[in-house]
């Protein structure tokens, strides 16, 4: 933390003595992480002060499921914005769940995606954290109210002001189609304090999926206050799962993976999993009854959560990340008892523990298991994802939007 | 609890030398105190070894919701059970769900009553815990393996080779009726380890409901290890609720109590409570967002969980102890993710926790607020369960049966 708290001063006194020196945005070509002296007006994310920003991607026009090549336009670039050139944004069983409408009705066209690493190629004139040129990262939101207690201790997410701004889907006034449009494109605008930066030493492939799957498996994870040695189970290895095991392991646990894809269990027995445990029938949870310190779920859908608590021991606790239809999980209240478990949800992260888990990962050789694609691939791979065929998380290449 | 490891070390050393003068089942007459010299020949709790016990209470013959009076037999004594004759027998709503089939089909006739309170009058060679004349109460179970880690740690509702019988309704192949029957009639035979002692400053009639409803309110509360001045909440305030508001205040809580009657509002603030809330609609929880420390509900139909979870602080804990249809509560996995509460659901309590709710309450003025009837009155009753018009626990007198 020291490292990256100097990091922090550094680019402040650096940009502040920027800001001394010109006034208004701060702009720069992707990559070269030098200042412009004016307003970039070449290439994608070119800007002009005021103007919209012209995106393409790859949208939802309806909940079919299927994404087709779609140009829109983002909004201007504002004071405490920064614009960041996607180079990768990764695919999460939560992009299906929402185009298709699982989650409540959508607006359409709106493009998916909140695993998105880039570049950033201007900042507005207010960005301290950011100057041109760094590598960037923005994960599920893009504002909050940033004044209430939940935004000001690091819990964006769950603004007492409902201000949380979700990175797509959301009604945004100042965005050109009404709408939050997410990373399945070429570049995005987003308040500085929703960026988080990437370390040289991470790859951009390998970081995109750390902005949900990472955040969402490692924020629980770090709020069960694990001991080494402690026994904890992940249900449902997919893109938040195999984070899951990777992170629990790296803090010492004993990890036990519960699957129901017999094929997966020599990767998850390679990424630091001590036990694999294939529920192909829920009687495969019985012999593991009262087993485990902790458990987390990223199952995405209706499940037996009783049957699955079960395996935890009295008292302990278990945490849902997957998130079902319409976000409604029926419980046996009886078996929910017996197992005497502390059920909760967990939603994400905050920025600071965002910024945090990357830095984790970067640092541990934690990363995660990717399949680079091209922006055509998407539909065949969305099919994967539901087909429970991701090995683990489909990476999509900007460059071919 | 001194008091009442001498009274147990006294009884126990009486019943030693007892038994060396005296073999067999230790008999006698209800209430008298007295050691019977031979089996009691006469009454209602008259038995014979081996022979089956005659009693007679109100059953239900069909999960229509009615019940009428039935003559049964009970199992003979054995040389671990004592013989209850029951004085009162009060009314839990858990009674109507299963005999309405709520929680699954039903075996018919079934006498419904897990609130129960007599004297004993016969205990069987073995017994040691309790002598004839001795008051004594039942709840919520009357036999488990007594071996297991949960058995032996006093937590005998869990019992870890599934042995826990629960008074009513469940099979037992040494019932004559091949189920249990449970307390609204004139006697039950159980095993000893099942029956809780009543001390003599509680009357039976205010002792009754402690036996389900006390024992169900305690224990999460004791569980939830509250601080004094912490802020609990309690949901419906029925049976079990009421004693909750009183079981909290008594612990130094600040008790805020929420019901849909508004009717019920100033009995609840004379139980102790700081504040009653009309919850009329899920709106008026609002104000009351992240207010409390922990929050124990009683509603036993489904209910929107995730809106009542709100109004606990983030990272409090929320206990479920009503049981509704089927066991069944749906849960908006959102909501809960955003209240960042931990639910879970807790089942009556043990036996040694069951004594000490009954001491605890006994010795602290914590009395149910409560309505005798005969039992002739039961039917009537229910309707005013079903219709929250119990103010707040009706209580049978077994002798109407």
């Amino acid at each position: 933390m020291t490292t990256n708290e100097n990091d922090k001063v550094s680019r402040r006194r650096f940009l502040t003595q920027a800001s001394l020196a010109g006034a208004g945005a701060l702009l720069g070509s992707a990559g070269t992480g030098l200042l412009g002296t004016a307003y970039a007006s070449e290439g994608p994310a070119s800007v002009a002060p005021g103007q919209n920003i012209r995106s393409r991607g790859y949208a939802a026009f309806d909940n079919s499921g299927v994404l087709r090549p779609w140009e829109f336009e983002r909004r201007p670039l504002g004071d405490d914005d920064v614009l960041i050139e996607i180079k990768y944004a990764s695919i999460c069983h939560s992009d299906i769940h929402q185009m298709k409408g699982d989650w409540g009705p959508q607006r359409y066209p709106q493009i998916p995606g909140h695993e998105i690493v880039g570049v950033v190629t201007a900042v507005g004139k207010n960005v301290t954290r950011f100057q041109v040129g760094d590598r960037a990262g923005v994960g599920c939101m893009v504002d909050s109210c940033l004044e209430c207690d939940s935004c000001t201790h690091g819990e964006e997410q769950f603004c007492e002001k409902g201000g949380t701004l979700f990175t797509y889907g959301y009604p945004d006034r100042r965005s050109p189609t009404g709408i939050t449009q997410g990373g399945y494109s070429t570049n995005i605008v987003v308040r500085d304090h929703f960026a988080v930066h990437i370390p040289d030493h991470l790859s951009f492939q390998e970081a995109a999926p750390l902005l949900c799957a990472g955040i969402t498996t490692y924020s629980p994870i770090m709020q069960a206050t694990l001991q080494v040695g402690d026994k904890v189970g992940v249900a449902g290895i997919g893109g938040l799962g195999h984070m899951a095991v990777m992170l629990a392991a790296s803090k010492g646990a004993e990890v036990y993976a519960f699957t129901t894809s017999p094929g997966k269990a020599q990767d998850i027995l390679s990424l630091g999993a001590k036990e694999v445990v294939v529920v192909d029938d829920l009687s495969k949870l019985r012999p593991h009854r009262a087993r485990l310190d902790y458990m987390i779920s990223t199952i995405p859908t209706q499940y037996d959560v009783a049957a699955y608590s079960s395996v935890v021991r009295p008292y302990g606790h278990f945490t849902q990340v997957g998130m079902p239809d319409a976000f409604r999980l029926t419980v046996n209240n009886l078996g929910l008892a017996v197992s005497r478990v502390n059920f909760n949800a967990s939603l994400i992260g905050g920025i600071p523990e965002t910024q945090e888990v990357i830095h984790y990962c970067a640092d541990n050789g934690i990363r995660p298991r990717i399949e680079v694609i091209d922006a055509a691939g998407i539909n065949d791979a969305w099919a994967k994802v539901v087909n429970k065929q991701a090995r683990y998380r489909y990476v999509i290449d900007a460059a071919t939007f």
